[in-house]
């Protein structure tokens, strides 16, 4: 099954901006970041938000292009949109990730045992 | 008159992400940034919207720590806080812009005449 997802050229700044700035949708980016594409199961982001809530961040991040998300089964893998973002607005993720990582009051994944794809 | 203003220290990543994440107010800041510094009336942005729209705008932008506002009788001047956010978050501001830049749907400042401070 295909979800909805932007092309690179619906990608809109302001819509990934206003998207990127939320602690659980960061941390979930800086995640998927930190893996460098491989796809991840929606069930490793449940320490930061229940399942409803979860749901709710990550179709944000996919309908803002931020994220790919393909559903398997009754689960979700999603991947980083690195190459797209990083062609439409050089250096805006990596400065954000980098902020990110200096900020030690954000949320970060790592508190569920792994369930990788 | 002094309005209230977050310190360095205050400025969230989140917060200023969200902020950033609309067009009204990505066209202010990338206004208030190719005038280096220089205050600007706000009475400047009134083709961006409203009086009333852009006084919500201004306050957010201010309260996120983007902008430094002074009253001044009736009107604003407005600033970059840019060495702030610079500090804080390096390259982020510079790669917004320049992504805000590259894209000519954004709304841009300068229909009306300037009313410089």
């Amino acid at each position: 099954m295909t979800l909805p997802h932007p092309t690179t050229d619906q990608i809109s700044l302001p819509i990934v901006l206003a998207v990127l700035g939320d602690p659980t949708r960061l941390a979930i980016v800086r995640y998927l970041a930190s893996k460098e594409g491989v796809p991840m199961n929606c069930s490793k982001f449940l320490d930061l938000a229940s399942k409803t809530n979860l749901s709710y961040h990550l179709a944000k991040l996919r309908e803002a292009g931020v994220t790919r998300a393909e559903a398997v089964g009754t689960s979700r893998l999603i991947t980083l949109r690195r190459d797209d973002l990083d062609n439409r607005f050089p250096g805006l993720l990596d400065s954000v990730i980098a902020a990110a990582d200096g900020d030690p009051a954000l949320p970060i994944v790592g508190t569920v045992p792994e369930i990788d794809a």
